[in-house]
């Protein structure tokens, strides 16, 4: 299995604090030795950093730590293959464009059988694992139903949220993707988030020493949500998501979400 | 105006060398200091750093310098913004997917009337510079002529280079273009390359004090093509691209080529 992390801000913030955290589940304090990667938005453009190398010990890992990249929105994941080996065009996350966006995907899980239940056609996968084989058939869906005219965020999530639910039939599926103005989470058996606003206080992580105070590090007006597969701090409330259960985040505030007690059928 | 440096190499090999020359001309020994970007293939994967700061003073640009990643295939850019702001989406390659496999393009030259000439359905821009918008139709041209089924290399880089010649009238079209397999290069009016193979010698660079002994570093196999905007080295015979002539190669070695005295249109 593997490890998610994102993030919605209505300001640029960096996720150093998270992401160390993090880092360390990927071969010191967790097994997910087998890559890492994170893409950070800033504006409509987006960066990727990844390494099939264990996140503990790569110093690109290490460059990201240090070097506060300010972003609205990140996707981070790291690595324990199941699916694919472990190598460059397996590594998490994969982006794709779409409407003049650049949309982000990683992914939690494993699939069975998804080579022939998942059919694919104008998205090819580059690598050889189950993720990336879904989000190519997650975009072909969304391409032949929408394609030419991008539909209203409501419109397309609800849509995307329905293809999750089946895509999950298929075995374990968390899914974190983004456009880089909208976030969206889909929890199979594994997801927590938590919103940070004022009043801010301290947090302090589970996997390294290190404690921040976010009194001194925001302004009264952030709003900043982060999305992780298990709890990075020991001392927040996070909110564990419900299997079938999906949030929608804009600017670090929730504009949708479904999954609850039948409520994606009923739109 | 804006450099481009490039290799195809048929073993993996380390671009430091000839990359720490290039990020001296991004704000030191010349005037490209609107961002940098360079991008690595490792097998069918590829990584990109990049930043919209001078590469000069850029904290990444030394990661890339000091960390030697291997690749077959690698594309890289310094910018000296003319069309688009200074900002992460406008800074190069730029990258799309086509037929399973990351397309990796840079462009150095400028363009006029280019939203009105080169219109765009299928790849939509993601910034606001000539070169991506120009990448987009170039996508497009070879999506709805082929679509699903990729042709074989030789009817596909003739396709592209014809594209080439017709978005060149537009103005100045210098372009690298790579599957990561294939590397593509187009010469509008500025583009040298050279191969290193054996027996290897010495090299100096232009910008830097540094010099590097290929025999130190290579096998007798080995085959490295370099290329680039302007020499990089004083001492090596750089070949110098003629106007709308274009190379292609593959593992350091030239496998198709036209544009000299009409060949292209001889097909």
């Amino acid at each position: 299995m593997c490890e998610l992390l994102a993030m919605s801000a209505n300001v640029p913030t960096d996720i150093c604090f998270s992401f160390s955290g993090l880092m360390q589940r990927g071969g010191n304090t967790g097994p997910h030795k087998d890559g890492w990667g994170i893409t950070f938005y800033e504006g409509k453009g987006c960066r990727t950093f990844k390494d099939p190398l264990p996140s503990a010990e790569s110093k690109i890992a290490r460059l990201v730590t240090d070097y506060p990249i300010k972003s609205e929105s990140v996707v981070c994941h790291i690595r324990q293959a199941n699916s694919g080996g472990v190598c460059l065009e397996n590594t998490h996350p994969f982006i794709r464009n779409m409407w003049g966006h650049h949309w982000t995907y990683a992914h939690n899980g494993q699939l069975k059988d998804y080579a022939n239940s998942l059919p694919v056609k104008a998205h090819i996968p580059v690598g050889s694992t189950d993720s990336e084989h879904a989000f190519c058939y997650l975009l072909d869906k969304i391409h032949y139903k929408f394609f030419e005219q991008e539909p209203d965020y409501q419109t397309l999530f609800k849509f995307i949220a329905e293809q999750c639910v089946e895509i999950n039939k298929l075995g374990v599926f968390n899914v974190i993707l983004t456009n880089g103005e909208y976030l969206f989470a889909y929890c199979a058996n594994n997801l927590h988030w938590l919103t940070r606003r004022a009043p801010f206080g301290k947090a302090t992580l589970i996997d390294a020493e290190m404690i921040v105070d976010f009194k001194k590090e925001t302004t009264a007006d952030d709003i900043v949500t982060i999305i992780a597969t298990r709890p990075l701090t020991d001392n927040e409330s996070w909110i564990k998501m419900t299997s079938g259960q999906w949030q929608l985040f804009h600017k670090g505030k929730t504009v949708l979400s479904g999954g609850e007690e039948g409520n994606l059928n009923k739109g």
